[in-house]
């Protein structure tokens, strides 16, 4: 049987660890939830970045998903996925990529909020002879992009798309400030938020006479603390997969639940302060520090031993390039342990999406206990 | 000729844009720097992460550099740099690859604060009868890492490398917090710091009969506003070479100096809000928020139009995963320009180093202006 943390102890460091049980139970989770809301589940890819946890995450491996730039797109459809959405408002110059991969088979949705937009896809379809199918983003909570639901430009951008040779595949919803919602029942008003605003804007439509046979709803927070999602379609998540200090401190995870970390090696000392220093700066954790607005600031991550457990109170105070600070978090009355130079840590980080892009793999400790470490290569760029 | 500009117009965005004129205008003003200062310049690479930068930056295309990672000693050691400091504090379970570079015929030069990675340094050196050089790191100004340049331990561990087997190259100091001082005087009192306590180090080792042949200091704000470097043989610096928002807020360069962008394109409008919507969110621009602290912030960057020009007053308020938003800086009386869907813009970054990581080229704007666009591959990982 292999050792998987002796195992682990051989990376170099900073790098990218991956616990696929815990990551596992996730998947299930909004699955089950999923199931249990009769809606499609459509996850978010632009976490992972890769083919590996793809796989794991996808209905039946390979089904509906939603990515976040056409990098992803390309591939993922590479790798035999062909219901993707691109769920960033598309750019007319981008258009020739969302149709050379429908022409390679792969039925790539896009999103519009704007009657250029829709007059763009509408000649990029007729022009190639390809009915792109767009989705109209629906603002539910004054989060960033969309139309708010009864917007009577709705039914223009609708038409446009739907008469001039383009598919009006429906419309969705992003509650991106569900993120700011403390607990299941403040998240489960932006959930309603969202399934409203896009159920809305769907009865304006067909009231219309125009289709809109998909209302498509999610966010990480959003989906898991829906009561009901009538009338919607699919549900979009995407961080739910590895959890994260954001998710935790919002309460839509526990921090056991956090499927992904930095390994990072002791490579000095300031005793005076209380420091311990490694070799994981913002380069490996990322710049993100989202916890610091929630009622616990983690810095820049929170300390784990070797197998993953948590040591309480500790957390990376300070980051810099390839530099982080590990100290016992400021009010506490614990003291730093003796962590000698070599010794290895994991870091829970603060934000999944932007810590995972550092780097390039992940270094995988498998469900099964026969099998050794494992490591799944992760992509970038646009 | 080629219209540089309509070549940019051409390239799938977020993407990063470097303009060479400036970049060589930067490189150029701190070389002279050294010069006037009598001392060899040691650029570090952390920033570019580029072989064709490289090239540009080091004296004579091959000369003394600073790395911050493995990864970066290891690629730009196969390009033929063969003189670096690897300036992050070394772990035992590094020194293999250290090895691995100096038997390649790279001297790599590792960084130590503590007696523990001394005796590992030593130890390391006596079993493969290499002579790891190493410096050993003073800390001027309770930055992060680095002994006080009167700790007695400094010269147990200055022993403890020269009588077995490592080589004591000299001491190293980085001033860190001289990226908090506002203006050259207040930057020049970090550089003096810098320069007397690893003046100070040195002469204790030799006191005690050790060797210390290199002086080695710097950082952007303290190179450029150092008064002297007497006794000091050697000037790092990385961020210089391109420059960036927080850069300028301390006034080492000018917005005009800056000659990192990121290329992006407008693909909405939230009109009600004065806001545009564009495809560099936080991983185009990186979370970095560096300039939030000094007395203009600049959001997630300043937004310029497609020749580099500064739109006054207009910056990107907030990002998510792959959107920014646009739109005039609080306080201000401009309004926001039409920007019609699909318009190219170009942002300067608070800080090149994090920026530039999301990336994996720059499109580089040519000085020849028979020269078409350039692709200049960069790398990342450890």
């Amino acid at each position: 049987m292999p050792d998987h943390t002796a195992q682990l102890a051989t990376l170099p460091t900073p790098c990218l660890v991956l616990d696929e049980a815990k990551m596992t139970r996730n998947i299930e989770r909004l699955a089950d939830r999923a199931r249990t809301l009769d809606v499609v589940l459509r996850p978010h890819l632009k976490t992972c970045k890769s083919v590996d946890v793809a796989r794991r995450v996808l209905d039946g491996g390979n089904g509906p998903a939603t990515v976040s730039t056409l990098a992803e797109a390309e591939v993922f459809a590479a790798a035999g996925i062909n219901d993707m959405i691109y769920a960033v408002g598309i750019s007319p110059g981008k258009l020739d990529r969302v149709l050379a991969l429908h022409r390679s088979g792969c039925n790539l949705v896009v999103v519009i909020d704007s009657l250029a937009q829709a007059e763009a896809v509408a000649q990029a379809s007729s022009e190639a002879g390809i009915a792109i199918p767009a989705m109209i983003e629906i603002d539910s909570d004054n989060h960033r992009s969309g139309l708010i639901c009864d917007d009577p430009e709705l039914i223009t951008i609708g038409r446009t798309l739907h008469e001039n040779g383009a598919q009006l595949r429906g419309v969705m919803a992003h509650a991106g400030e569900s993120y700011g919602a403390q607990g299941t029942k403040a998240q489960a008003v932006f959930a309603e938020m969202e399934r409203a605003a896009t159920v809305a804007a769907a009865h304006a439509l067909r009231a219309a006479g125009l289709p809109c046979p998909v209302v498509s709803v999610g966010s990480s927070p959003t989906a898991h603390a829906a009561a009901h999602l009538d009338e919607v379609t699919e549900l979009r998540a995407g961080v739910y997969v590895f959890f994260d200090l954001v998710m935790a401190g919002i309460g839509v995870c526990s921090l056991d639940d956090i499927a992904m970390s930095v390994l990072t090696t002791v490579i000095g000392h300031q005793t005076k302060r209380g420091w311990a220093v490694v070799d994981a700066g913002w380069m490996a954790m990322s710049r993100d520090t989202g916890t610091a607005s929630q009622p616990i600031d983690q810095g820049y991550g929170v300390v784990c031993d070797m197998h993953g457990n948590v040591l309480e109170d500790l957390i990376i105070i300070q980051a810099n390039q390839e530099h982080g600070v590990i100290a016992v978090r400021p009010g506490s009355d614990k003291t730093l342990p003796n962590f000698p130079i070599g010794t290895q840590l994991r870091i829970l980080p603060n934000h999944a999406c932007a810590t995972a892009a550092a780097h390039g793999s992940y270094h995988v400790v498998p469900v099964d206990k026969t099998t050794p470490l494992l490591e799944w290569p992760r992509f970038g760029g646009w």
